[in-house]
């Protein structure tokens, strides 16, 4: 793989097409969306708009389009932009036509609900013998898409890999990370969304933005225990992927995840919307992770409780302002 | 000391204000705010409200007032709540009165222009023999006083004191947590200010809220190199008092060194108004730390060189992003 190769991104939903636009426009590489939806995928093509996602971003003219899985067999790199809870059926029905040296990286963040797995795992799972990657950090679809400066993370196996992934993907205005760390790169995006409602639920019930940012910094404290004691690095969590990304997602009314929590802080359960955010999953499975390796998660805890009913927020705040205190 | 203390706050700034509010409303203690102009303490003592600070919020049956030097000779804790640049001179006007065992606490957010110290070292330089502690962290003074929840830091050089000021100016919903890291605590309070103005002139410039995320983790990254030179610990600035504080002012926009940011990014600088915000000084500062102490700074460099009329801010987006791409 040079710093140019054939792309294809899998998923054209918001991210996925902010991805390959961007990438078709500013980088040499040939990129290629593809997704199941062949009508959509033939206006896409046609209108080169995709205003149900990015209104108003007009995309690449070198940016090509497929509803054919045979499309990616081509690839030196496919990019998984689906949701989390969909990594595993795309694996099983794009994997046969993946060519025997293609890089394959997920850009989902969040973790399987049937495994508690991360979704490199998901993909090594399903791809036998194949070593995956992970885009993780913050990075909204709509910044991505316009050109706006980004900055992100590609974590790898291989050093040698995270490089030459960072080298190809990135553009003048996308800039990658290369790390080896995917354990905490990845439990970095999927806890920020848990954290991100969390911040929406001090923001619906009015508490103040200086008590949403001690969540914040209190919540990435947590999050790193977590993630070191499954095998992450700590400084991961600190970086773009973890830090970065909660800030972007807990400061941001963009992020779905923040919209559903202040929803849930407000007490408006219906204004959260039909569709569970990735955040809603993410809790009950990072709270199981928690008791499964003995971490102590009070933030955590507290949104899966909240989400599933079992705890109000004014008894939630109460609960985290009166534990003893210690030392940071 | 015990969990009780007579306390006085120097300094009738909206930061003095809610602190000495709080703490009388729900401490055990004596509370005592006072400040030099006599005509304004007089009107708090009669109004018990400071409208030009913090409309709207009823001070505390409890607090008292003077503007008498020698209402602090009966003080246990004494906080300094004045400007960075004066704490200096309230150290040499209010230093005779303090009673030999007082506790001294800075609680502003800046370093000292003529020397670059932190200002606990300020304290102790012109009240010899007394060790100062620091408030940090992230507080905005509107929701302390209105008692929203708000978690800071309190660094001392012996752990046992940090310990007794956590438990002794803690009250039911400001919560402060021990720290025995002055200099980490103190930079990260002081750069983050710094780092707000560059979000400020992300966001001016309309460059998006995915870049203002990557800035925040990047200049945390920055900000920790240099505070563990100069001897903090990396953890402290991982916590309330840099992160916590700096998602607080690079987000909200009740942050004046955020708005001065945001003028510089529209490069309408009259709207930055006339006095200079904290982070102005802060930046040439800790500019000239990084090249006294060796540490590459390109955020701050960058934000220094802006404030100078040096560098302008699209080069300046130019120069971070075609820096070469290495890991984080």
């Amino acid at each position: 793989m040079s710093a140019t190769a054939t792309i294809v991104v899998i998923g054209a939903g918001a991210f996925g097409t902010a991805l390959a636009t961007i990438m078709a426009l500013e980088s040499r590489s040939t990129v290629t969306l593809i997704g199941r939806n062949t009508a959509l995928m033939s206006d896409l093509r046609d209108m080169r708009m995709h205003d149900a996602v990015l209104p108003g971003v007009p995309l690449a003219d070198a940016l090509q389009f497929s509803a054919e899985p045979d499309a990616i067999s081509e690839a030196g790199i496919v990019l998984f932009a689906m949701p989390s809870q969909s990594h595993a059926d795309a694996a099983r029905y794009y994997g046969p036509y993946l060519a025997g040296d293609a890089a394959v990286v997920t850009c989902a963040k969040g973790l399987d609900r049937t495994s508690g797995s991360v979704l490199t795992e998901v993909l090594e799972r399903e791809l036998r013998g194949r070593s995956a990657a992970a885009l993780s950090g913050p990075g909204f679809a709509a910044d991505i898409a316009r050109g706006l400066p980004t900055a992100m993370t590609i974590a790898a196996g291989e050093a040698a890999l995270a490089e030459r992934l960072a080298h190809t993907l990135s553009t003048p205005t996308f800039r990658l990370y290369p790390s080896t760390d995917r354990i905490g790169a990845q439990l970095g995006g999927a806890l920020k969304n848990v954290l991100a409602i969390a911040c929406g639920i001090v923001d619906g019930a009015g508490l103040g933005e200086s008590a949403r940012a001690a969540l914040i910094s209190r919540g990435l404290a947590e999050m790193s225990r977590l993630a070191e004691r499954m095998g992450g690095r700590p400084e991961t969590v600190r970086g773009l992927s973890g830090l970065g990304d909660l800030v972007l997602t807990g400061t941001s009314h963009q992020s779905r995840n923040l919209r559903y929590g202040i929803a849930l802080g407000k007490q408006v359960p219906e204004g959260a919307g039909n569709d569970l955010v990735e955040g809603a999953f993410a809790a009950s499975i990072a709270a199981g992770l928690g008791r499964t390796h003995g971490i102590d998660l009070p933030i955590t805890n507290a949104v899966a409780d909240i989400i599933a009913g079992k705890l109000d927020v004014s008894a939630a705040v109460e609960r985290l302002m009166t534990r003893p205190i210690t030392t940071e």
